[in-house]
């Protein structure tokens, strides 16, 4: 089975980025004793103010789906919507590397 | 310290991506035994036909620093170069998540 990587920016609302980034860093907690999560990482871009990207590696799509229907990761969404402005999800294939 | 994250676009010459792509793994390869470096993944667009994502995770920007410096790498680096018609860096600061 392949392994499933997702990138993706999230563009807080102006000012709002710290508060989204807190938010994000909660929803990783959740994510740290789940099985398949190979890394969950916030970051934020250095250029763009408003702007987090979002770095992930799972082992199969299946483990990555599984976690959008776990209660906690979905309370966080919820409360991460409001200081959002846009998502652009790059998607990706992962072909190998060391980490993988 | 805090960990070091790169994330970049590399655009191969049209036709080239697996070709690059191969290379690139090889200087994964490199960079298994190496000190500083958490993960080092290359990954294909699926909706770009020539455009390879890296994403690296480094203990300090010092690991990563050096790591251009060894020989293995800086290798590899020139045989990539005639495939590559672009290189696009995204400046992130790493806030944390899991597999930090």
């Amino acid at each position: 089975m392949s392994k499933y990587s997702m990138l993706g920016q999230l563009i807080a609302h102006p000012g709002k980025r710290d508060e989204l980034a807190g938010l994000m860093l909660e929803s990783a907690e959740t994510l740290q004793g789940m099985e398949g999560c190979i890394f969950y990482i916030i970051n934020e871009s250095v250029d763009e103010p408003d702007v987090l990207w979002i770095t992930e590696l799972w082992e199969t799509e299946e483990a990555h789906a599984a976690s959008l229907k776990n209660e906690g990761v979905l309370a966080v969404i919820q409360r991460c919507r409001p200081l959002i402005a846009g998502v652009k999800p790059v998607k990706l294939r992962p072909l190998g590397g060391k980490g993988m």
